[in-house]
């Protein structure tokens, strides 16, 4: 016998729900296609259905606990509602929550994509041993969370986290935020694309011309690819966007002096590729950082030298994810479970 | 009978202490000169025959609880040194805590100097009604530091709060913390004078050129006085200003989501000649505070409109500290009383 909860990560292609015991062993997943493009009523609708037949399935098993649900977007928590979100066009101002748990005619847990992912870290993956972090999922945007004392820090609203919408280049890139130049314009999938297509427009790219007119979807893992095989147009998009997310963490290292900072998202998966740059911008930007970065700039854990007044004892650790793509759906069954 | 504690102000050039009933009272207050030049064994030296004179003298009103200290630069609270100070050359290093310890055979609370102003501004200024917030003060530099649930964060060094190098312009100004373009090199008194000399360097400026000659201290006040005046190249210097002011407080807006931010320091004096810019960049460039900001810009309580699901109902402020330069004295005096 073992207690459980249903797990939901809703994103803008893909709608995947879980059953997850309360000890954190996956009971079962379901991966649906998100339909965005029919409406929230429908999403919302086969998102409930799948509710039902996994929680009545494995109630067998244990007590039921109830269901978290990560979405993405700007979410405005205090009245369970999506402000704006790029991979839910048409979601803004839709009641979601209430229309969930009117539907199952039970509670759930609405929270941001991110916040899960980093409670689901945090539960079973990189933050298992610390209390206080920083969350940053490298996918279509930035998205950001923090974690204090082991709880999802939501802030005021529950905005806390949107590292993604830092200014990096003031005069930069317009946002769909409003803002110029944030960081999420250079450091996410959709700024790849964007920025190898005018690397190719700009005539400076031959291979990457050829990837692009190749058929084959052109996206940040055929870039990647790329820079991989020592294409330099290609290498120096990721330097660009090692670069953003350099200085954005620098930023958060300088504000919050957490801990950890977990990336995780599908872009992490090219980590070789920005992650150089980026502990070099961290190192040079961030006078925390400076003071108490580890001896190994990739990031592994605490060196063995002796700690003593000229030098601080607790490392800043910047590290990868460990879960995944299922980071948010673990830590959306936590929700209930805490 | 009133039990009391000793708060200390030491900055670049004043050197403070106070007499504080545990009610808030201020019971006496000792205006020094910080002699840096002598050293910090003088500085130290002179801190605590005040410290001990003060105490003894007030003990027969009530229980001596302690003394608490505000110091100005990058604090390691771990090990109770300054690691790098503009306002105090030559103390990297020194073991400051342990000597002040040391000479008066007591415990004392070493804390950095924006930290203890946001005790202060809590406990009886501008933050009294809030328990999360974050404090900036506009002096020689920028200081920061974030209260949370009514208590000092510190992050895991103690070095929380470092908003003032917070990047501004990735190919900006250098800065003495190893970055460029931190935002304390635009909107600070130090950065106000720097760029009002390049305006004057480029010519543009015969009102600014007519304050640095004319015999008397060109500082950010002689600026500020020509902005008020209308002279357009010193407005512009505050637009300047309230621009990076403004591009700082959207990325903490965005990574915090907190309550309330105070404005303190010197320069905060100079409100008018900033804020508008300031607020304006803040709109733009923060998603969160767009959806929190209050209707009345200038940062004053709370509408009327009534709430609803379209609306989220608790505001960002952004407001101007109430204690003045004695913020910092009163929350070092709050440190013991704690």
């Amino acid at each position: 016998m073992s207690d459980f909860s249903i797990g939901v990560d809703l994103g803008g292609t893909n709608l995947r729900i879980a059953a997850v015991s309360r000890e954190g062993k996956l009971l079962e997943k379901v991966a649906l296609t998100a339909e965005v493009a029919r409406g929230p009523d429908c999403v919302v609708g086969d998102m409930c259905d799948a509710i039902r037949s996994l929680s009545e399935k494995h109630r067998s098993e244990g007590k039921f606990l109830g269901t978290g649900i990560g979405v993405p977007g700007v979410i405005d928590m205090e009245v369970g509602v999506i402000r704006k979100s790029a991979n839910l066009p048409g979601w803004s101002n839709y009641p979601v929550r209430d229309e969930i748990e009117r539907r199952l005619g039970a509670r759930v847990f609405l929270n941001h994509d991110a916040k899960v992912a980093a409670l689901g870290e945090k539960w079973l993956g990189a933050g298992r041993n610390v209390d206080n972090m920083a969350m940053i999922t490298l996918g279509t945007g930035i998205g950001g969370a923090i974690i204090l004392d082991g709880k999802i820090y939501y802030g005021m609203n529950g905005m806390a986290g949107e590292f993604g919408h830092i200014t990096i280049e003031p005069e930069g890139v317009p946002c769909g935020c409003g803002n110029r130049g944030c960081a999420e314009r250079y450091a996410s999938a959709t700024a790849l694309v964007r920025m190898a297509r005018e690397a190719i427009d700009a005539g400076q790219a031959p291979a990457l011309v050829k990837a692009a007119a190749s058929g084959a979807e052109f996206s940040a893992r055929s870039i990647y690819e790329l820079a991989v095989q020592g294409d330099e147009p290609a290498k120096r998009l990721f330097h660009r966007f090692g670069r953003a997310l350099g200085i954005m963490l620098a930023d958060v290292v300088n504000a919050l002096n957490l801990e950890m900072h977990v990336i995780g998202g599908g872009v992490e998966s090219a980590w070789e590729a920005f992650a150089p740059t980026m502990f070099e911008e961290m190192r040079q930007r961030s006078i925390v950082y400076a003071a108490t970065a580890p001896d190994d700039l990739m990031g592994d854990e605490d060196s063995s030298a002796a700690p003593g007044p000229s030098r601080t004892r607790k490392k800043t650790i910047v590290t990868r994810a460990l879960l995944g793509s299922d980071a948010g759906l673990y830590g959306a069954a936590r929700l209930p479970a805490l």
